[in-house]
């Protein structure tokens, strides 16, 4: 029989704890740690937490440290942050006890760009320890950068990328709802995108995901961030909007090169969006025409695809790195 | 400067010379040799095959094995068969000479079940000699096996699995609309498929591949291939149907588990196909409804993924390896 791979979740939010809760679906995987710094779950088994009916035989920690000096475990399942600024020292001190990382940073999916002296140094840890960090999700990871990458295996030429995915916040949680600006006054909304606390954190790495595996040397790149405003009246289980109001957000990155927009992303994601999808255009030879009707639902999808990478990072070379560096993920049991 | 790599075009049927046509657009690859046996081309610089405005400095041969004695490459893109049966001497002259393939061979996809004996023997001798063998294309290769696996990388559970392929063969070159039967009598068409001359190769090997990374032990498979009448007068370059005419093929394999159709491949390649289209939906959570309006045009695909998948099969382990065992292909410069 094959030996089961050892999970430590760090990071119990909304998308950690998902994440646990699939771990223990999986037969190939076994959770055998959990670090959290929530006073409400210190202490408390891992199986009380998740609402399962037995006992996992470990409580949560703050203190990883020691839960990895004690603990034999092959891989960390991170989902404490977005900023590589904030999580760099979770991560140091992960490489340095000897484990895996698969990370739903945002900013981990492609961090050559925008954060490449930290990314730098995680590479070289990562290597000198023997252990693989990667970062992913659904978004980054995924619908707008992975899936048209994969799609342009099939292509002789590739002159264009355009990406749209379109989110009905509505059917999703209060903390989503509200992080899309739902409910704000415009002016609120715009200040807050001055102060960069509203808008989507990774999409500028997708870009340079894509732009970076296809080999275009972009000569400028622009990012936009804009009120979706309703234009009738809508209501969810939390907020009442009325014709005028922030509905959410359109985040859109572009890349450009000679003058021309030869990579967009569009990303909206807001209360009312009737039709949500995810839509990859590639205009080259073949020309590529793909619809996800209804979009890929993002929490669920996020959970699923770190589960489903631990195959991938197991078997990889050490060090950084990212989705396309190694065998996508796919459904494992 | 980066060393280009270079490749030998072993078959110059449509799908060589499209591929020929395309290295020769690449900056990172180059031709240094090319082998078919059609007597109309020995001897003729390949330049002057592929309808360019320059000679590339070496002719067509039907040797082989001296080729690969007086010139250093780095791949063969081979593209002469279907069945591994009558390929596998090619393979093994190739393999012999320290040169990693990629192939077009539809049963080279996942032979690990069908030909089970010859994949065996390819691994090894592959990995005897420090060489990958890659089998790969749009279908079999991406639209119904690598295409769907790539979607359940999102998917926390996987009940089932239907793939449709919609293809106008009315717009395809005349062998293609011949192949699948079209003018033909329903009678003739019947006796075509019970002598299996008749039917796309490779479906098979698309549903073993996606079961297999799935870890879905099927308790049957079912493999169909009937005729598509077409309701309707149609007319193409080569055809002019009336009703009741045979217009083209409908091929479908599932796999059965408890009963259930847990996968399902629906190919149907026609005169008359008026909206033609690739789709997948997978039964999961969350479940995922993908379509490809137009469909991936196979012809120019298939010459796209076999040049795409170059650097990833320079960077590959030795042996006989699937698409989904490294990084996917993505276009490249």
């Amino acid at each position: 029989m094959k030996k089961k791979i050892r999970v430590i979740h760090y990071g119990l939010g909304p998308i950690g704890i998902e994440t646990a809760r699939l771990v223990f679906r999986k037969s190939m995987v076994e959770s055998v740690g959990a670090v959290d710094i929530s006073k409400d779950m210190l202490g408390k088994d891992l199986g009380e937490i998740l609402g399962l009916d037995k006992r996992l035989g470990f409580s949560v920690t703050e203190n990883a440290k020691d839960l990895f000096a004690g603990t034999k475990a092959d891989v960390v399942l991170h989902t404490t942050g977005s900023r590589i600024r904030k999580i760099y020292p979770e991560l140091e001190e992960i490489i340095r006890a000897g484990l895996n990382i698969i990370s739903s940073s945002e900013e981990l999916l492609f961090p050559l760009k925008e954060n490449a002296g930290s990314a730098r140094k995680v590479d070289a840890l990562a290597k000198k320890h023997g252990v693989t960090v990667l970062g992913t999700g659904v978004n980054p990871g995924f619908v707008m950068d992975a899936l048209p990458l994969f799609l342009t295996g099939v292509c002789q030429d590739v002159k264009k990328i355009h990406v749209e995915r379109f989110v009905d916040a509505g059917t999703r949680r209060y903390p989503l709802q509200k992080k899309v600006g739902a409910g704000m006054t415009e002016r609120a909304f715009r200040e807050q995108v001055a102060q960069k606390t509203l808008g989507h954190v990774g999409l500028l790495e997708s870009l340079y995901l894509v732009a970076d595996n296809l080999g275009m040397s972009l000569d400028d790149v622009n990012e936009t961030v804009e009120p979706v405003i309703t234009p009738k009246v809508v209501k969810t289980a939390y907020f009442s909007l009325r014709p005028g109001d922030v509905a959410g957000i359109k985040h859109t990155a572009e890349g450009i090169k000679d003058g021309e927009k030869i990579i967009t992303l569009d990303l909206r994601m807001f209360i009312g969006c009737e039709e949500p999808y995810d839509s990859v255009h590639i205009v080259g030879t073949p020309e590529i025409r793909l619809r996800i009707e209804g979009g890929v639902a993002g929490d669920q999808a996020t959970a699923a695809i770190l589960v489903n990478s631990i195959s991938a990072v197991m078997d990889a070379q050490p060090g950084l790195m990212t989705v396309k560096d190694m065998p996508a993920a796919h459904f494992t049991r």
